[in-house]
């Protein structure tokens, strides 16, 4: 088997996840999230949050982002995102499929950029054209950049001016919150949003997103979009225990920051051979630009995913480490990059 | 605590199912069901059909329900379902809210007539009304009945008639195929259907449906509709463990089995005392009629759902035994229900 | 060419209307409804309305009831109405398409029954269900039977118990206004419902419903979803300039009483010959119970609808008459169809 | 009164038009489309057409879009337009209401570019992504611009290649076959597309567009689709009557050349001037770029429509030009022009 790169997903779930199921195994639960890992789960996440806060454990992003913009929003409103936002392009027209238009800009660095929304704004403006309503980002984007608080902060500030929802994908927003560049933590997000999610599957959690609703308006019925949109698993509580273990002993930062000291720790090594990277990125995913040949060879010994073609000789590749990776698996990739690369 | 026959998905999973997941945990596995243990999964499943099927695991039945209509409808084509069918009452809307009328009938002891396709395909005639194009039954129905193999042949030969599609919900599947009431084997349920789904979530796994497509029809692109539904998780290999584990060694009967068996115990025992049932059912959940006395002080020993008013005096409860139900508990129950009649 | 009893829209518009649109061949006008006919044609209409509404004028009925619907529900929302009611059977599945369930109840004489409504409410009770929020009844109904005050009231009282909206489809109110069932008016509509419609296409216009928005939170963006619902006619003072000569010198209800008279006499004359009705209709349409010869034999005659089947040898048949529809016409029917019953 | 420019919909419908519908005005015709009428304008328009299509007389575009482009997609395909496409910009997110995405691009001078259409394609490349199957183009664009056969011919050869439809908005395809730069016929269009549909609002008709599927797939069951997206009238012959005058004696042509020459005289007394123009436009469609001060004083004589802002000083205006402008209201409009300018 050839190491992976590709994700932070690869791995089922850290051992004292599989340790709280292993002890509840016998346990009799209520169904649909109304259980007591549910309960326990949300209190550990409230703690960190100083609002009054509504807590939806669900399965996955695209399922995420789906109910709650179609919950918050009419058909004739519209979502603004960033071009390479993952709800237009890696989630098959979900959004769409329930209704919304996603107007797309191209931004910086995978960061949407507060004029574009005001541009946005202005110029959609009678009643044959949507309405903006919502602005989406994900924090980290999916270009492993992270928004530093007087960047959201001047994104809120145009959502306030012309009543925009503000919505965060936090699917890396573990990773987000230990990267050197953040200076948010989770109360920020709840203060600076009308909602957010707090990233699981991608954190060491086998399954779930957890999606926290600020905006009191976001709150009515949310359970009924959930379910229509078929997002209520009958084993809830299978959700609620990996949060309940992540919210446990810091686990939560303590898997993100391994994931970044682990990315961080490539990103150094890469930059002593001198190579380009595609974007910086100070997260848990590093994109570098090679000549297809050493691609080639690389990919013999690691799973990784091509990103984008650069030109005819060139492509960008995407590495991924994770709360799951062997420290030793990087210098072992490094040891290959440099044959390759001297070969 | 008290012990619950609430329903089939109050404990967290059958052991074997944990123990693969422990044993797997630091395995790397491909996202999104491209994994190792999908394959295997699905050649498990396909020993048991004798046809050429693609195999899909997803998180849930209302998930299963939702794709599946709306992948093979166009928004003008509708689905005819008994009135108790679950996506016609228990899915929050979630057929129509991608686009789909149903169209519902009364039915028999939970199982839609023949003749009542019949009537819906000669009433809808011309472009001012849907078009019914698809059939929706549940094996096991929602009020616990099995349909034999003659009851859905006749449906079948209706449906070809009528150039319908057939579609078979299976939540309980695993507890009608071990009922006595039952003659027809999975391959049957490939034979007669167009799709259908192995239900895991009520027979023993954390999470996941294993959706048959068998009309080739129904194959191209099925991921994009799992996808943009929400319904495609990062760690599709969590879903594909479950099956593997439930098809090894028969697990997957063995389960339903102790359920179904369970259920008929109670229902002999119940009998004995003289209690009125709702309704004749022979799997692992068993309606029974009584007083709203014995009901209070019953619901005070044990958690059950109330399932309907009958009069002022007498409501309809559900108690459902399941592949994890200690048979004690149910003697127990007994003789507290016994003790509750004769006070 | 056979006379037509098919319905009452099978002429082009009212002399009066085709007058005023001669007249305004020449003038331009601003498209879209914001026009000086669109001003003109609300004002007259709001004569007859005491509250502050909102007008729209839109091209048919399916439309109205479908952006209506829409744009007041959420999609877990659901519509109640009688199991005859147009948006159920004769819109093609339009308010599934927006993403809607209809639940629908037999009623009585075409007409919903206040207690249908409670019960629909009391029984959908979780966010496993939609949530059952707005009535929809037609006035006069799909069967030709007219609302009195006394059960529109009624309605409306559960209405407000149950904090449900409630909408009335008037694709044939002329007619129901002009019946002597009737103890309504134009106002009475607004004060009971939450929106209404005022039909044109089938009392004489060339095009066009009238849609009253009363209830206040119904009015904000409504123009967007017309636009997005494919609605919005560029030359929106078409339509307008019906209204304005409908409610010109009461031609809206001179044309209503034309048909219903003609109605009045059909029924009489046919009572005379000892046909049975299938129902009690004091509109213009009438729907007798005759055999399939006599049929065939009219029909060659004759143009109308085949309603429904009645037994081998019977069948129902609707025939409606209209602002248009010449006396003499049902006199020579009358002389037909005694000759074919006594040949 | 001012005269306007704003649009080539301000007047009712051309004289010989109405003449037929008062003709007919005592005629009894079926409805929805079935009458005598509909069958004549079909023939009509079928002479212009070498294959066996389909045709259907819609009341709108935003209409004819919306439901030509969900009958024939799945909910996971998307649509290719460029930018500025009606459908992208003012239709209110109807096709997005409708589950589908636009995938728009940059495009050149309003037009699509193949290239565009190539890279899209082979960037969406699995089922996390949409399935670009739709390719959606206007004649004339939005902004005035025709494309030449050549032009037509380099997309279609794309969409064959990676198995797209085209589909053709032709709300001005009038204005652009007598535009001097078009060398195609109606026919080509119907060669060269899988459906498009010639517009009647625009030119002349009081209301309608006539969609012309092509395409045998896109056929089966259109008016279900019709019906259900609210766009079916009672009375079609409407529609029909104003086809079956538009392609009566050539006048389909010879209005859309009226306009077209207007256009023509106003670009050439325009650039007389030395006016700035936004674009080159060859119908009756002028972009002119002109200062604030001018627009002002322009605007208290004339009525038309302020397209976009240039800079702090300038505007760029529309003026469009119809089958009813009056010649001599250009001269007047070039003089008052003048005397602004020279001011």
């Amino acid at each position: 088997m050839k190491y992976s790169f590709r994700n932070d997903y690869s791995e089922l779930a850290h051992p004292k996840i599989l340790e709280l199921m292993i002890k509840s195994a016998n346990e009799q639960n209520i169904g649909y999230g109304l259980d007591v890992h549910s309960d326990r789960a949300k209190s550990l996440i409230e703690k960190h949050i100083k609002r009054k806060v509504d807590i939806h454990f669900l399965a996955g992003g695209t399922s995420a982002n789906k109910i709650l913009i179609s919950h918050v929003l009419k058909s004739y409103e519209a979502v603004i995102s960033v071009e390479s936002g993952h709800i237009n392009v890696h989630e098959a027209g979900a959004v769409e499929a329930n209704g919304h238009k996603i107007l797309y800009y191209p931004g910086k660095n995978g960061k949407l950029l507060p004029e574009e929304i005001v541009d946005s704004v202005l110029i959609h403006c009678d009643e044959h054209m949507v309405i903006p309503k919502l602005v989406y980002i994900s924090n980290a984007t999916e270009l492993g950049t992270v928004y530093t608080k007087e960047e959201i902060i001047a994104i809120k500030e145009v959502c306030e001016k012309y009543n925009l929802y503000l919505f965060i994908d936090g699917a890396r927003i573990a990773q987000a919150l230990v990267s050197h560049e953040n200076d948010l933590d989770l109360n920020d997000f709840a203060e600076l949003s009308d909602a957010f999610y707090i990233g699981g599957t991608k954190n060491g959690a086998m399954i779930g997103e957890a999606l926290i609703l600020v905006n009191p308006l976001f709150k009515k019925n949310f359970r009924n979009s959930i379910k229509q949109n078929g997002g209520m698993l009958a084993k809830g509580y299978l959700v609620a225990m990996q949060y309940e273990c992540l919210f446990t002993d810091n686990l939560f930062y303590v898997l993100a920051k391994h994931a970044v000291d682990a990315g961080m720790l490539l990103r150094d090594e890469l930059q002593k051979e001198g190579v380009e990277f595609l974007i910086d990125s100070n997260i848990n995913m590093q994109f570098i630009i090679i000549n297809n040949e050493w691609l080639k060879k690389l990919n013999k010994l690691y799973d990784f995913e091509v990103w984008k073609r650069i030109d005819n000789n060139k492509s960008a590749i995407r590495l991924v480490t994770s709360w799951a990776t062997d420290i030793k698996a990087i210098h072992e990739f490094m040891k290959d990059f440099r044959e390759i690369k001297n070969a």
